[in-house]
């Protein structure tokens, strides 16, 4: 068992409507060690891959993504969930369904902070049906930059996400995957990891 | 001049409206050398405030948060800036006008991660009215917590925000403080600052 799928079942909690909690030290309060063991790790998977830019979804990833960019000594840059008018010039643009709120928002990137000569690994907290990371890289395809690596710490294995983007080629590294969990028992079952 | 100042005249750019762009390096793109040393300065300043947590609010924020709680070692928790399902249990709320967007909304932060036991150091990326700030001074009040610090990127003196707060008796350390700026000509002034 890894750093992450201990601390998950230590401060990790199982709540009705298929949430897991962890809210302690990834999401809301955030754990700076944790965050950094994560960044290491992903950057020990993908140092070789000529990384130029890391790739987040605000708000959550954000803090992830730093702490794994300082390793790559690359920039972040991550997509907005709302145009704002300080965001000008051209953007890419594209549609993602949040389950967490039921419904459709659109996230943008200015186009001149992602290029085809771009190599990215795109890094995020959660992981469930894959919503926001679709969206992510429907944003890269349009960029033509090339997707090296993908980089999540929880995927909720049970909801499929991770499995379709691995079964369509992507090179998917997540950490912590749950296959399932019970609210009645707050019992939480992790996938085998292949991260130590 | 300090590093953040050489950093806005050399890649900041001043448009009409009243907008300092900095987004190749503080808010959309992130380059994590500067937020390393922006860390290292609100670290050198408030080391011996005994800091129990780093508060900031979404989404920006994080990033300077995660890096200044690095060297503190403490927790980072920031404020949401909408109510999501997964945000549970007894919450603070505080309700924010943003000049950005024109609207208000609320952020909200958990109780069970701020206390009157804690020793906050604020931090955020940009200070102009201040509403974003106040709306956080207001939940650590509630939280009966103890402010040692604010920590801000830059702040837009013109705009009143900072000086009502040093007024107000908070200690506020501005890395950047812009008197004046030129959209016509892209001129910058900054204030004489204190962090060298």
């Amino acid at each position: 068992m890894n750093f992450l799928e201990e601390r998950i079942l230590k401060d990790g909690q199982v709540r009705d409507g298929n949430i897991l909690k962890v809210d302690s030290f990834l999401n809301h309060q955030l754990d700076v060690g944790v965050l950094n063991q994560i960044g290491l790790t992903f950057y020990e998977k993908y140092k070789d891959a000529e990384i130029t830019r890391i790739l987040t979804i605000e708000a959550s990833g954000i803090a992830i993504a730093v702490m794994t960019a300082r390793y790559f000594n690359v920039p972040v840059v991550f997509a907005k969930k709302a145009k704002s008018r300080n965001l000008d010039g051209d953007l890419y643009t594209s549609t993602v369904h949040s389950f967490t709120y039921d419904r459709d928002y659109n996230i943008t990137l200015a186009k001149k902070f992602l290029t085809s000569d771009d190599k990215v690994l795109i890094v995020d907290d959660f992981m469930a049906v894959g919503k926001a990371m679709r969206g992510l890289l429907d944003i890269c395809e349009q960029a033509g930059c090339t997707v090296s690596g993908l980089g999540i710490a929880i995927e909720k294995g049970y909801q499929g996400g991770g499995d379709a983007l691995r079964k369509a080629g992507y090179d998917l590294t997540s950490l912590a995957i749950v296959d399932s969990m019970d609210a009645a028992t707050g019992s939480i079952k992790f996938r085998k990891s292949e991260i130590g």
